[in-house]
């Protein structure tokens, strides 16, 4: 087992990463202070893990309740949260009860809103069980839900207790999710270490293979560069917005589609192909380097052709994209690997990269 | 114009108290940074105040929207607190949009915790038009939304940029709604500063027949008491808690009548004399002081005696107060005025309040 720990003063909290984790009572002993858990989970882990979570907590003594939620990106919204909430009350849980995350980024996100709002915020563990939710939504503190005009446009930052993500948990996730989580490990090479994108272009295949070192190199690189990134910027005042490389043009894609359609570690594949397009453009990247960036977003298996939702239909999704500022679009662009730049575009150049794009 | 300043790290405001201040652009400008202001209030408030603050903005050149929402605290709840979000949606507000919550302590608590969620949080300030806003809901930070279960249950702990509590509003509020506002001044004398009470038990007329100067000195007042107590917990670990002195008896009062029945202030007024009852009850508190405490609270015209809900359904509306801890019920009790203490109370004790406070 590998820790990361994300230092964010008296928010600091360790990242536990290695396989068959879920099972062990000493790893989440520390966190729990209170006398009651209550696990939040969707109809699709619950059969897995739900279990096997339960039994490494019984030793602790707490009371542990269970939610159920349906799974998907769809139910991403307030009726959703608001069953956490009902079960929450229903239970008398109180402000010392721990909720415990265990999913993928919907249930992480959704399960940190709701720690962060219950009774003004209540302790939460995330145990993160896909590949995109271990490298993305444990680090960081963004927690939130869909609005229907916007993508997280409701939510907190709010730091976990610990997260627990569990490699072996990965054996049973469905191809796509694999690429989807492979897509934001790619996204923090790019932006952030160039070293680790060609550990990544060499590694790929193990990857691809679900191979438990690499995946562990991989989850480990990612968190630790992410931590280094939030913890110099906790609440997305500047150098964070780095990490949305790609996701201006993603969360247009997922919106336009339909939140649901494309996964949201896909819709960021693709964005990131866009992103490097308009950065050549722009005259800001080298066409080789683009080149390297779509074959190892291919080779990850990801979509890089984007949806034909039309100029002006993307134009005004990214408008309400939360890095928009009176009007103007700000894109996350790639000067070199490793290398980023925060601006916004000429319609013309925003344009060809559409038509480029499709 | 006075001020009292809330003193939070980088998290510090003003409370600026005086006549005829909505109308003073000066002091809005230094807290407004982006390009955009979205005006909160409710269709009570709108006709009187809602010109005013918005003349008060021209000046300053930004693109000003105002959302209006239905009057009460029956609609402090998700429904409500959507249509700000769609109304920010549909405004394409950013990042950078300030909101300003123009009402009671409904519109601060709803506009501060939409002001928390919309995109992860963006900056507010507070114009507080009801005494209870002006004493009460502008220091803390504490915002949030009814649940069918609860009072206050979802919300956050989000601090404005600044206050204006414009004495020259409180002309137009209803007497009851200038009893409510007593109640929690008359709370924060009894659990913090005798002599403040004692000032209280003479100028209590002066206070009813809404004289400038008492009520300056009474909001002044009280604001600087919450703002030293909130200073030194600013997340209600401890200390703050006995901001919450009659708020058990309270809530339970609210909740068993279904919110909107009593004000928030008439079921703290009550609230403090069941509070106080068991105080003496448990041996903490004399006789006498219990009586000045009634005095003072049938001096503001506030109720001293509870709705007839019944033993056991008081019991089980205290149990889902935040204050409880695995199913014991917490008090904050009065062992002399300016001094209290936080603890449990045995049943026969808790009955025998229920019923000498019929």
């Amino acid at each position: 087992m590998i820790t990361v720990n994300v230092d964010l003063g008296d928010r600091s909290y360790p990242i536990r990463i290695g396989a068959e984790l879920i099972g062990q009572t000493e790893l989440f002993a520390p966190h729990i202070a209170g006398s009651s858990v209550t696990i939040v989970t969707n109809e699709t882990v619950e059969p897995l893990y739900g279990e096997p979570l339960r039994a490494a907590l019984a030793p602790l003594g707490k009371h542990v309740s269970t939610v159920v939620l349906p799974d998907g990106e769809a139910y991403k919204n307030w009726e959703t949260l608001n069953t956490i909430f009902d079960a929450l009350l229903g239970a008398q849980a109180d402000r010392k009860t721990t909720l415990i995350a265990l999913g993928g980024g919907v249930i992480g996100d959704m399960t940190g809103f709701a720690a962060a709002c219950y009774m003004r915020g209540v302790p939460f563990i995330q145990v993160p069980t896909t590949l995109l939710s271990q490298v993305d939504s444990s680090v960081g503190g963004k927690t939130g839900i869909n609005h229907p005009l916007g993508k997280n446009m409701i939510g907190a930052f709010y730091q976990p207790q610990a997260v627990i993500a569990d490699i072996a948990a990965l054996r049973t996730l469905p191809e796509r999710e694999l690429a989807a989580g492979l897509a934001e490990i790619i996204k923090t090479a790019a932006i952030a270490d160039a070293a680790f994108f060609e550990w990544l272009e060499q590694n790929i295949e193990a990857l691809n293979r679900r191979e438990p070192a690499a995946l562990v190199h991989a989850v480990k690189r990612s968190c630790e560069v992410k931590a280094s990134v939030v913890a110099a910027d906790e609440r997305e005042g500047g150098l964070r917005a780095i990490l949305n490389f790609g996701h201006t043009f993603g969360h247009a894609i997922e919106a336009g589609l339909g939140y649901g359609e494309w996964l949201h570690g896909e819709a960021v594949g693709c964005g990131m192909v866009m992103a490097a397009d308009l950065s050549v453009r722009l005259g800001l990247l080298d066409e080789a380097v683009r080149r390297r960036l779509v074959a190892l977003i291919e080779a990850a298996r990801l979509p890089t052709r984007a949806p034909a939702l039309g100029d002006a239909r993307y134009i005004e999704l990214m408008k309400v994209d939360k890095k928009t500022e009176a009007g103007t679009i700000k894109f996350i662009l790639l000067k070199k690997l490793g290398e980023t730049l925060i601006t916004d575009a000429a319609e013309p150049a925003l344009r060809a990269t559409l038509a480029a794009s499709l």
